[in-house]
């Protein structure tokens, strides 16, 4: 079974009773794949950032749990495993609390491999969904900026931001792409770039400090981007780098637009003040794929994520539905 | 002689008859000099980017001619395989046209030396004077964003946006340096980071990106950053990213100073949009010290420089003077 075909691309494959991760260290150089036998092997690739993105953690974690079932091994130790495979991931905590509830009714593995299956199904369809729902606003003939990766290799197919942009393509609406190559972590260049070359969307890679001076050269309709975590009011925290596009964007008057599942909305946050931003080590900035870039101890200012205020958003797009111009009574009508 | 020392970093080095050129290649990783004993070296060392920045390039070319003076060879060759080194530096043109104009008077090795020795001089002295202009407007303990290098390896000494911060710390005005890794030629990281580092002045790298969230997250003071070229109007053509500085400067009500000689400004451009911006090829953005970071055959949008308008700059620091809110009457006033 090809993990990519020309109907898309599948980074997450159940087949022939194990399963099979596409190894995101090593793209686009080359399309390698992980298989995996038992949840040991799952949380690896997990904590080895084989896979990568929220729902696609949650996901590969689910069919850990259905692996070592398969094998009668010991429910506990594979969610144990699994659990701190990535300590702070929010889908990995939900997707097993979801596994475990369906475990509490007995042990059973072809039970558990459904519950998997559903979820990744779930992931899916709420992509498509919105998908649908975002590539509506966009006009015919768009061009439109990304950032980071947001597309099948970060989800369980298909993808968020980028889930809209495969969409809007398809419509003929999407003229041209231009994705940002994401700094520190290239994801936009190594990630973003692969996923849109691989379906012969027109793309163009970008520096992240050029996207202004892009605004201001050419008629640029959107910017399309995934979450982290949205506060009730809107204020969306994102992979760093968002915000200084938001603020480009509404000085050119480019819409913004955010994708994003319901289950990325935090009702308890009142706002971006509220989300703590992680600052990353300095070497992820000084060096690059075991080469030094800058003089050794230097001190960084390293950021993963920034926060978007709602003011900068035109449109948040979950399965659920669209919210424009977002504030707490819209998102809270929609969610509620 | 060394090339740097407790007083300064001094790239651009003649002594003991021949010239030495510290390689900024292989910085920060290495302090390498290349030691050039005649014209053809000193083109080799331009065109294989050992020396980079505009005033640096003009000042090398002009010791490249005398080494072949003092050695009695041919002029007129001499300054045509200076001239092809780097055929689009309007400072190498400059510097070229300034020495054959001492060499009309008569084939003197002695009197090209002193000429070349002033056009240093004169740069120096420049930078010096900026740096006085443009230290003056900071307030105390400020913290500062830069952009690209624009320091003593990129000039006769000293620097111009990198002058301004480096006289105004000695002043005690500066608390903390946020210096941009400036994709793609990670001029900032290698450069800029390094001569900051070799003072001692309190610098932070960050990504290109994290610019407009550290502006929401940390007071921030000034954006200082230098020029390429400067139209009548004040529109200023400069590294990209530059724009999206200045963009989420104004958004944050973050000063935004420019610091370029007079001889920067072209008086006969009456304003940025014509002003041509060079296209690069994709390989420097897919490509980063042999390593590929983006699929094979990604195209890219990848211009070098791009436009601030006027309206975003809030003074141009020159040798001459700093015009506050630059217009074409502020600056013809001033350079008329």
């Amino acid at each position: 079974m090809s993990g990519s075909s020309s109907k898309g691309i599948h980074p997450i494959v159940w087949a022939d009773g194990h399963l099979r991760l596409l190894d995101q260290r090593v793209l686009p150089h080359e399309e390698r794949w992980v298989e995996c036998h038992n949840a040991l092997h799952v949380a690896e690739a997990i904590h080895g950032m084989a896979v990568r993105g929220a729902p696609a953690i949650g996901i590969a974690a689910a069919y850990g749990l259905v692996l070592d079932a398969l094998a009668g091994r010991d429910y506990d130790a594979a969610e144990l495993v699994l659990m701190e495979s990535r300590p702070t991931a929010v889908n990995l905590r939900w997707a097993l609390a979801r596994m475990r509830a369906v475990h509490s009714l007995g042990y059973d593995a072809r039970r558990l491999l459904a519950e998997a299956q559903l979820i990744h199904a779930e992931d899916l369809a709420q992509n498509l969904e919105m998908a649908r729902l975002g590539a509506a606003l966009l006009p015919l003939n768009a061009q439109v900026i990304t950032h980071c990766n947001t597309g099948a290799l970060a989800t369980g197919g298909h993808g968020t931001a980028l889930g809209v942009i495969r969409s809007a393509y398809a419509e003929g609406r999407i003229a041209q792409v231009y994705n940002t190559e994401t700094r520190p972590w290239l994801q936009g260049a190594r990630l973003t770039a692969w996923e849109l070359q691989r379906e012969n969307i027109p793309d163009k890679l970008i520096a992240d400090g050029a996207a202004a001076h892009l605004m201001a050269s050419e008629k640029i309709d959107w910017v399309i981007v995934g979450a982290d975590r949205i506060a009730v009011n809107g204020d969306t925290a994102n992979k760093i780098g968002t915000y200084a596009l938001a603020v480009a964007a509404r000085h050119h008057g480019v819409k913004f637009m955010v994708v994003a599942p319901s289950g990325t909305f935090d009702l308890k946050c009142p706002n971006g003040a509220a989300i703590p931003i992680e600052q990353r080590p300095a070497h992820e900035l000084t060096e690059l794929r075991g080469s030094v870039i800058a003089p050794v101890d230097m001190d960084a200012w390293n950021p993963v994520f920034d926060v978007t205020p709602a003011s900068l958003i035109d449109a948040i797009v979950c399965e659920s539905g669209v919210i424009l111009n977002p504030d707490e009574q819209k998102i809270r009508a929609l969610l509620g």
